[in-house]
């Protein structure tokens, strides 16, 4: 893996703030034990392909130094990253079952992570660019605070939020260029079965856009005069989906930096292109399949992604 | 609505074979008793939009001749529909949760449906175009026995089938075309929860094709060395889902009819076709959003639907 170099001149700045985890995790194709792994771990990971975002984390004295020395080598700047001497990391550990549809989170410590309160360092203040990660609303307010100039943010939630700090989050939801949410969260954020007229509640809410993520099924971008939305790219062997919304949330905004551009161009190319790295995540434990992913391979799977949805016009003769 | 002409030199002779019922339906949205349903009646309904389908069926004396009258009206030829006298209609009651994605049947009466053998008449024989709705799989073999010259037999099925009479199925597989399954069906008959792989191995019983139907989620067609797949039409009203599938069916053989080719680029438009007709039938109970789907508004879906899959290919400079 090549990651991109950096000396784009159009390429905007981005920061992506979220959690740096070990997990413990079991799929009926095998099982690791305190792997690398957190929303902006995989978001890292994902968006360095194209452009070298800035990480805000915390972490412990247990976080792997490899999986340090692998983002930096892939030019993701982790003066960001808070280590608490003697603390302890994150740590999630879950079983999927049978169908990968489902999971039952086992432990969850927050650890570090428990009165962690980011302090953006100076540099990173003006990243034009930010993914913030499913963290707690309030810290995520915190973060908007310290951010001047930005162009784009977006950010991810969970239900747990949704449920406890609604306050909180509809602070964050109308202070956001893009709510990234899976389908169960659209509704309940809505209240309502139907996706189109869920969506259409959350963009209420603040947003310009919303991305629906919707797991095997695909990702749609919506705003009030636009509908976009595409299938995910067929695997036929998925081992984890652990970090797939992540590295799909980071394949977007590393997109968006990338080109320095938020139009429904390239939010359309940038879900695509979150799509196929989600796709290269799942096949693996761990970083295992963002790591493994050249260039070559990426540039096949978004362009055959083309493909799969692509038809023709009709000819409607007869039919005025 | 005007139903095409069938005067265009090109089209193939298309039959339909499949249940003719009445339904008592309930969802979120309202409740209707004994309104006219059936695969082969929703199929027919959607498919006579582009060419003149023949069907074969099976009624009682109380299946209304109001819709018999409308089917006629747009083309649809009856000859092969078998009234027993005295009998009563195959009835099917079922209750839709909240979500619409799931229901529970309370009644299954099959009533004429039950004895019935399908006997095509002559002219229907040399049908060049086939859907074969769900029947009992030894029902669906002997109407193959009595097609001659079919160039593309398109079938459907169920659980229970799969469960109960897999034999005579894979007999049925073994002769078709194209499986039409939804992901359910295509895990079930492959006993495998990937479902590129599953697809995959139903391609192995014998059709050429495979299409998945994912209700809300779209469809995907599935062959050896081709993938194509595509969301479904956004609606902010979905009012009953009951014949969804069998509209999308009778959507996609219309097409393949009318044009009279199945090639791989015609069963792309004919799964975006019957795509957009089936949104058309989830917005009313029973026929009625199939009846009232004008051509503009079934053009105008059709060309969003392209647009809501298109991006644009990347510009992949310092990522070679």
């Amino acid at each position: 893996m090549t990651h991109s170099s950096g000396t784009d001149p159009t390429m905007g700045e981005m920061v992506i703030v979220g959690s740096m985890a070990l997990d413990s995790v079991k799929t009926p194709f095998g099982a690791v034990d305190r792997v690398a792994g957190g929303a902006a771990v995989y978001a890292a990971m994902a968006a360095s392909v194209l452009a070298p975002p800035r990480v805000v984390g915390v972490i412990g004295d247990d976080f792997p130094d490899e999986t340090l020395a692998t983002l930096r080598e892939r030019g993701v700047d982790l003066s960001g990253v808070e280590r608490v001497p003697g603390g302890k990391s994150f740590y999630w550990s879950g079983v999927y079952d049978y169908s990968l549809g489902e999971r039952d989170s086992l432990v969850t410590e927050l650890n570090v992570f428990a009165d962690w309160r980011p302090v953006l360092p100076e540099a990173y203040r003006s990243s034009r660019y930010c993914f913030l990660a499913n963290i707690q609303p309030q810290v995520q307010l915190s973060v908007l605070d310290q951010l001047q100039d930005t162009c784009f943010v977006m950010c991810d939630t969970m239900n747990y939020w949704i449920e406890h700090e609604r306050e909180a989050l509809d602070q964050v939801l109308s202070r956001v260029d893009l709510a990234l949410l899976n389908d169960a969260e659209v509704r309940q954020l809505a209240d309502t079965p139907n996706l189109a007229q869920a969506a259409d509640a959350v963009l209420e809410m603040g947003p310009k856009w919303v991305v629906i993520k919707k797991g095997e099924y695909g990702a749609a971008l919506v705003a009030r005069d636009e509908y976009f939305s595409i299938p995910s790219y067929p695997l036929p062997n998925v081992v984890d989906p652990t970090g797939a919304g992540d590295s799909f949330a980071g394949g977007m905004i590393g997109l968006l930096a990338r080109h320095d551009d938020c139009c429904s161009r390239e939010l359309r190319r940038a879900v695509a292109f979150g799509t196929v790295i989600a796709s290269a995540c799942v096949e693996d434990f761990s970083l295992g399949g963002l790591e493994r992913l050249g260039n070559g391979e990426l540039r096949r799977r978004y362009d055959e992604l083309r493909e799969i949805v692509r038809f023709e016009a009709m000819e409607w003769e007869g039919l005025v």
